[in-house]
Protein backbone atom coordinates (compact mmCIF):
# COMPACT_ATOMS: atom_id res chain seq x y z
CA UNK A 1 0.00 0.00 0.00
CA UNK A 2 1.55 3.61 -0.92
CA UNK A 3 1.43 5.92 1.90
CA UNK A 4 -0.29 9.05 0.54
CA UNK A 5 -0.39 12.42 1.87
CA UNK A 6 -3.03 15.33 0.82
CA UNK A 7 -1.82 18.56 -0.75
CA UNK A 8 -3.81 20.99 -3.12
CA UNK A 9 -4.61 20.74 -6.87
CA UNK A 10 -5.67 24.09 -8.49
CA UNK A 11 -6.26 24.46 -12.01
CA UNK A 12 -6.58 27.65 -13.71
CA UNK A 13 -8.07 28.51 -16.77
CA UNK A 14 -6.61 31.83 -18.73
CA UNK A 15 -6.11 33.48 -21.84
CA UNK A 16 -2.98 32.16 -23.42
CA UNK A 17 -1.28 35.85 -23.14
CA UNK A 18 -1.07 35.87 -19.39
CA UNK A 19 0.96 32.52 -19.44
CA UNK A 20 4.48 34.37 -18.73
CA UNK A 21 3.27 36.51 -15.84
CA UNK A 22 0.81 33.62 -14.85
CA UNK A 23 4.00 31.07 -14.13
CA UNK A 24 5.45 33.32 -12.72
CA UNK A 25 3.12 35.04 -9.93
CA UNK A 26 2.83 31.00 -9.48
CA UNK A 27 6.09 30.74 -8.98
CA UNK A 28 6.02 33.58 -6.59
CA UNK A 29 3.42 32.57 -4.38
CA UNK A 30 5.37 29.22 -3.73
CA UNK A 31 3.94 26.99 -6.19
CA UNK A 32 7.34 24.42 -6.90
CA UNK A 33 5.34 22.93 -10.64
CA UNK A 34 2.94 23.26 -12.77
CA UNK A 35 1.76 21.39 -15.86
CA UNK A 36 -0.10 23.26 -18.30
CA UNK A 37 -2.23 22.39 -21.53
CA UNK A 38 -3.92 24.27 -24.21
CA UNK A 39 -7.38 24.56 -23.66
CA UNK A 40 -11.00 26.33 -25.24
CA UNK A 41 -12.79 27.89 -22.83
CA UNK A 42 -15.90 30.02 -22.49
CA UNK A 43 -16.93 31.44 -19.12
CA UNK A 44 -19.85 32.46 -16.92
CA UNK A 45 -19.69 35.62 -18.10
CA UNK A 46 -20.13 34.52 -21.44
CA UNK A 47 -16.37 35.97 -22.41
CA UNK A 48 -15.62 33.25 -25.27
CA UNK A 49 -11.77 33.09 -25.93
CA UNK A 50 -11.13 33.70 -29.55
CA UNK A 51 -9.00 31.19 -30.58
CA UNK A 52 -7.14 33.49 -33.50
CA UNK A 53 -6.10 35.77 -30.30
CA UNK A 54 -4.21 32.69 -29.12
CA UNK A 55 -6.88 30.89 -27.26
CA UNK A 56 -6.64 29.95 -23.68
CA UNK A 57 -4.09 27.76 -20.92
CA UNK A 58 -5.12 25.43 -18.56
CA UNK A 59 -2.49 25.20 -15.64
CA UNK A 60 -2.48 22.68 -12.89
CA UNK A 61 -0.66 23.22 -10.03
CA UNK A 62 -0.04 21.35 -7.04
CA UNK A 63 0.90 23.00 -3.69
CA UNK A 64 0.08 23.05 0.20
CA UNK A 65 -3.12 24.73 1.39
CA UNK A 66 -0.56 28.08 2.40
CA UNK A 67 0.61 28.45 -1.06
CA UNK A 68 -2.86 27.59 -2.52
CA UNK A 69 -4.53 30.41 -0.26
CA UNK A 70 -1.76 33.03 -1.59
CA UNK A 71 -2.28 31.64 -5.47
CA UNK A 72 -5.83 32.43 -5.07
CA UNK A 73 -5.28 35.82 -3.20
CA UNK A 74 -3.22 36.67 -6.55
CA UNK A 75 -5.49 36.05 -8.57
CA UNK A 76 -8.44 37.57 -6.94
CA UNK A 77 -6.51 41.00 -6.42
CA UNK A 78 -4.63 40.78 -10.30
CA UNK A 79 -6.85 38.70 -12.52
CA UNK A 80 -10.19 38.00 -11.96
CA UNK A 81 -11.08 41.77 -12.56
CA UNK A 82 -8.74 42.04 -15.78
CA UNK A 83 -8.86 39.06 -17.79
CA UNK A 84 -10.89 35.72 -18.75
CA UNK A 85 -9.55 33.59 -15.53
CA UNK A 86 -11.44 30.56 -14.00
CA UNK A 87 -9.72 28.91 -11.55
CA UNK A 88 -10.95 25.75 -8.70
CA UNK A 89 -9.43 24.04 -6.43
CA UNK A 90 -9.84 20.67 -5.18
CA UNK A 91 -7.43 18.29 -2.33
CA UNK A 92 -5.51 15.49 -4.45
CA UNK A 93 -3.15 12.50 -2.75
CA UNK A 94 0.19 12.67 -3.83
CA UNK A 95 2.76 9.74 -3.25
CA UNK A 96 5.96 12.50 -1.88
CA UNK A 97 4.40 15.36 0.03
CA UNK A 98 7.79 17.00 0.50
CA UNK A 99 8.30 17.45 -3.05
CA UNK A 100 4.85 20.17 -2.86
CA UNK A 101 5.79 21.53 0.34
CA UNK B 1 -8.03 33.57 3.59
CA UNK B 2 -9.99 33.79 0.76
CA UNK B 3 -13.67 32.22 1.43
CA UNK B 4 -14.16 29.26 -1.00
CA UNK B 5 -17.56 27.39 -1.45
CA UNK B 6 -18.13 24.07 -3.69
CA UNK B 7 -19.45 23.59 -6.79
CA UNK B 8 -19.47 20.11 -8.98
CA UNK B 9 -16.64 19.80 -11.28
CA UNK B 10 -17.74 17.49 -14.65
CA UNK B 11 -15.68 15.79 -16.65
CA UNK B 12 -16.53 14.39 -19.62
CA UNK B 13 -14.23 12.50 -22.94
CA UNK B 14 -16.05 12.32 -26.26
CA UNK B 15 -15.72 11.78 -29.56
CA UNK B 16 -14.62 15.43 -31.69
CA UNK B 17 -16.93 14.51 -33.85
CA UNK B 18 -19.68 15.41 -30.69
CA UNK B 19 -18.27 18.47 -29.47
CA UNK B 20 -21.13 21.11 -31.14
CA UNK B 21 -24.14 19.30 -29.91
CA UNK B 22 -22.48 18.30 -26.45
CA UNK B 23 -21.17 22.09 -26.00
CA UNK B 24 -24.76 23.08 -26.85
CA UNK B 25 -26.45 20.37 -24.63
CA UNK B 26 -24.83 21.70 -22.03
CA UNK B 27 -25.72 24.65 -22.25
CA UNK B 28 -29.42 23.77 -22.26
CA UNK B 29 -28.83 21.61 -19.07
CA UNK B 30 -27.50 25.27 -17.34
CA UNK B 31 -23.86 25.42 -17.61
CA UNK B 32 -22.55 28.38 -17.89
CA UNK B 33 -19.04 27.69 -18.90
CA UNK B 34 -16.64 25.29 -20.48
CA UNK B 35 -13.20 24.01 -21.06
CA UNK B 36 -11.95 22.06 -23.47
CA UNK B 37 -8.93 20.28 -24.48
CA UNK B 38 -8.10 17.92 -27.08
CA UNK B 39 -7.44 14.68 -26.06
CA UNK B 40 -7.03 11.09 -27.25
CA UNK B 41 -8.55 8.37 -25.10
CA UNK B 42 -9.45 4.83 -24.60
CA UNK B 43 -12.30 3.63 -22.60
CA UNK B 44 -13.14 0.35 -20.63
CA UNK B 45 -14.46 -1.02 -23.82
CA UNK B 46 -11.57 -1.26 -25.68
CA UNK B 47 -13.09 1.61 -28.12
CA UNK B 48 -10.09 3.41 -29.49
CA UNK B 49 -11.21 6.68 -30.86
CA UNK B 50 -8.66 7.00 -34.18
CA UNK B 51 -6.77 10.02 -34.44
CA UNK B 52 -7.66 10.00 -37.80
CA UNK B 53 -10.90 10.61 -37.04
CA UNK B 54 -10.58 13.64 -35.38
CA UNK B 55 -9.46 12.48 -31.79
CA UNK B 56 -11.04 12.92 -28.43
CA UNK B 57 -12.40 16.34 -26.64
CA UNK B 58 -12.15 16.57 -22.65
CA UNK B 59 -14.39 18.85 -21.71
CA UNK B 60 -14.83 20.07 -18.10
CA UNK B 61 -17.62 22.21 -16.86
CA UNK B 62 -18.59 23.86 -13.54
CA UNK B 63 -21.86 23.63 -12.14
CA UNK B 64 -24.19 23.36 -8.94
CA UNK B 65 -25.58 20.10 -8.17
CA UNK B 66 -28.77 20.46 -10.00
CA UNK B 67 -27.12 21.34 -13.28
CA UNK B 68 -24.57 18.37 -12.70
CA UNK B 69 -27.37 16.00 -12.27
CA UNK B 70 -29.14 17.13 -15.22
CA UNK B 71 -26.12 17.01 -17.29
CA UNK B 72 -25.12 13.62 -16.46
CA UNK B 73 -29.42 12.81 -16.96
CA UNK B 74 -28.84 13.92 -20.28
CA UNK B 75 -25.27 11.87 -21.00
CA UNK B 76 -27.20 8.51 -19.97
CA UNK B 77 -30.04 9.55 -22.64
CA UNK B 78 -28.49 10.70 -25.55
CA UNK B 79 -24.80 9.95 -25.28
CA UNK B 80 -23.57 6.72 -23.35
CA UNK B 81 -25.67 4.12 -25.71
CA UNK B 82 -24.14 5.37 -29.08
CA UNK B 83 -21.09 6.97 -28.39
CA UNK B 84 -17.44 6.62 -26.69
CA UNK B 85 -17.95 8.80 -23.46
CA UNK B 86 -16.67 8.73 -20.14
CA UNK B 87 -18.00 10.89 -17.39
CA UNK B 88 -17.05 11.37 -13.81
CA UNK B 89 -17.26 14.35 -11.34
CA UNK B 90 -16.11 15.73 -8.47
CA UNK B 91 -16.32 18.52 -5.78
CA UNK B 92 -13.86 21.11 -6.04
CA UNK B 93 -13.81 24.74 -4.23
CA UNK B 94 -13.93 28.34 -6.29
CA UNK B 95 -13.66 31.83 -4.95
CA UNK B 96 -17.20 33.32 -6.92
CA UNK B 97 -19.69 30.75 -6.43
CA UNK B 98 -22.37 33.04 -7.52
CA UNK B 99 -20.77 32.38 -11.31
CA UNK B 100 -21.93 29.17 -11.42
CA UNK B 101 -25.73 28.94 -10.06
CA UNK C 1 -31.16 11.05 -9.82
CA UNK C 2 -28.39 9.66 -11.29
CA UNK C 3 -27.15 7.07 -9.51
CA UNK C 4 -23.20 7.44 -8.71
CA UNK C 5 -20.68 5.67 -7.72
CA UNK C 6 -17.24 6.59 -6.55
CA UNK C 7 -13.86 5.43 -8.00
CA UNK C 8 -10.36 6.25 -8.42
CA UNK C 9 -9.08 9.68 -10.76
CA UNK C 10 -5.01 9.39 -11.24
CA UNK C 11 -3.63 11.99 -13.35
CA UNK C 12 0.11 11.34 -14.29
CA UNK C 13 2.25 13.84 -16.18
CA UNK C 14 5.19 12.37 -17.76
CA UNK C 15 7.58 12.81 -20.45
CA UNK C 16 5.78 12.08 -23.89
CA UNK C 17 8.67 9.69 -24.70
CA UNK C 18 7.64 7.14 -22.25
CA UNK C 19 4.25 7.40 -23.05
CA UNK C 20 3.89 3.81 -24.90
CA UNK C 21 5.47 2.04 -21.63
CA UNK C 22 3.18 3.81 -19.45
CA UNK C 23 0.15 2.48 -21.46
CA UNK C 24 1.43 -0.40 -21.26
CA UNK C 25 2.30 -0.74 -17.65
CA UNK C 26 -1.23 0.60 -17.09
CA UNK C 27 -3.23 -2.10 -18.86
CA UNK C 28 -1.14 -4.85 -16.88
CA UNK C 29 -2.02 -3.30 -13.34
CA UNK C 30 -5.99 -3.58 -14.74
CA UNK C 31 -6.74 0.32 -15.58
CA UNK C 32 -9.15 -0.48 -18.34
CA UNK C 33 -9.22 2.94 -20.21
CA UNK C 34 -7.29 6.45 -20.42
CA UNK C 35 -7.30 9.63 -21.44
CA UNK C 36 -4.20 11.49 -22.94
CA UNK C 37 -3.49 15.10 -23.72
CA UNK C 38 -0.58 16.83 -24.70
CA UNK C 39 1.25 18.92 -21.71
CA UNK C 40 4.41 20.88 -20.41
CA UNK C 41 4.89 20.67 -17.39
CA UNK C 42 7.52 22.06 -14.60
CA UNK C 43 7.91 19.71 -11.58
CA UNK C 44 9.34 20.53 -8.24
CA UNK C 45 12.75 19.63 -9.42
CA UNK C 46 13.04 22.01 -11.59
CA UNK C 47 13.31 19.50 -14.29
CA UNK C 48 11.74 21.39 -17.50
CA UNK C 49 10.88 19.39 -20.28
CA UNK C 50 12.00 20.70 -22.99
CA UNK C 51 9.26 21.14 -25.81
CA UNK C 52 11.70 20.20 -27.94
CA UNK C 53 12.39 16.84 -26.61
CA UNK C 54 8.36 16.34 -27.45
CA UNK C 55 7.15 17.68 -24.60
CA UNK C 56 4.78 15.92 -21.87
CA UNK C 57 1.97 14.31 -21.71
CA UNK C 58 -0.88 13.91 -18.95
CA UNK C 59 -2.54 11.00 -18.24
CA UNK C 60 -6.07 10.33 -16.57
CA UNK C 61 -7.07 7.43 -15.69
CA UNK C 62 -10.38 5.80 -13.76
CA UNK C 63 -9.91 2.97 -11.45
CA UNK C 64 -10.61 1.05 -8.99
CA UNK C 65 -8.55 1.61 -5.37
CA UNK C 66 -6.68 -1.58 -5.94
CA UNK C 67 -5.52 -0.72 -9.42
CA UNK C 68 -4.92 2.81 -8.32
CA UNK C 69 -2.63 1.14 -5.76
CA UNK C 70 -0.74 -0.97 -8.06
CA UNK C 71 -0.44 2.00 -10.57
CA UNK C 72 1.20 4.17 -7.50
CA UNK C 73 3.48 0.68 -6.46
CA UNK C 74 4.52 0.84 -10.22
CA UNK C 75 5.07 4.85 -10.73
CA UNK C 76 7.30 3.82 -7.70
CA UNK C 77 9.14 1.12 -8.88
CA UNK C 78 10.32 2.38 -12.40
CA UNK C 79 9.31 5.60 -13.11
CA UNK C 80 9.60 8.06 -10.16
CA UNK C 81 13.34 7.84 -9.98
CA UNK C 82 14.21 8.02 -13.88
CA UNK C 83 11.85 10.22 -15.64
CA UNK C 84 10.19 13.24 -14.58
CA UNK C 85 6.94 11.74 -13.55
CA UNK C 86 4.56 13.52 -11.28
CA UNK C 87 1.21 11.90 -9.98
CA UNK C 88 -1.78 12.47 -7.88
CA UNK C 89 -5.38 10.86 -7.35
CA UNK C 90 -8.53 11.59 -5.82
CA UNK C 91 -11.91 10.16 -6.03
CA UNK C 92 -14.73 11.07 -8.08
CA UNK C 93 -18.57 10.17 -8.86
CA UNK C 94 -19.27 7.91 -12.08
CA UNK C 95 -22.62 6.67 -13.40
CA UNK C 96 -21.28 3.50 -14.45
CA UNK C 97 -18.90 1.73 -11.69
CA UNK C 98 -18.42 -1.60 -13.46
CA UNK C 99 -17.23 0.00 -16.07
CA UNK C 100 -14.01 0.50 -14.25
CA UNK C 101 -13.69 -2.52 -12.04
Amino acid sequence: MPELSEVTCMVIVAEALVESRLIEDLHACGARGWTLTPAQGQGPRNRRVSEIEGGSIRVEVLASVDVANQIWQKLEDDYFGDYGVSAWSYPVQVLRTSRYR
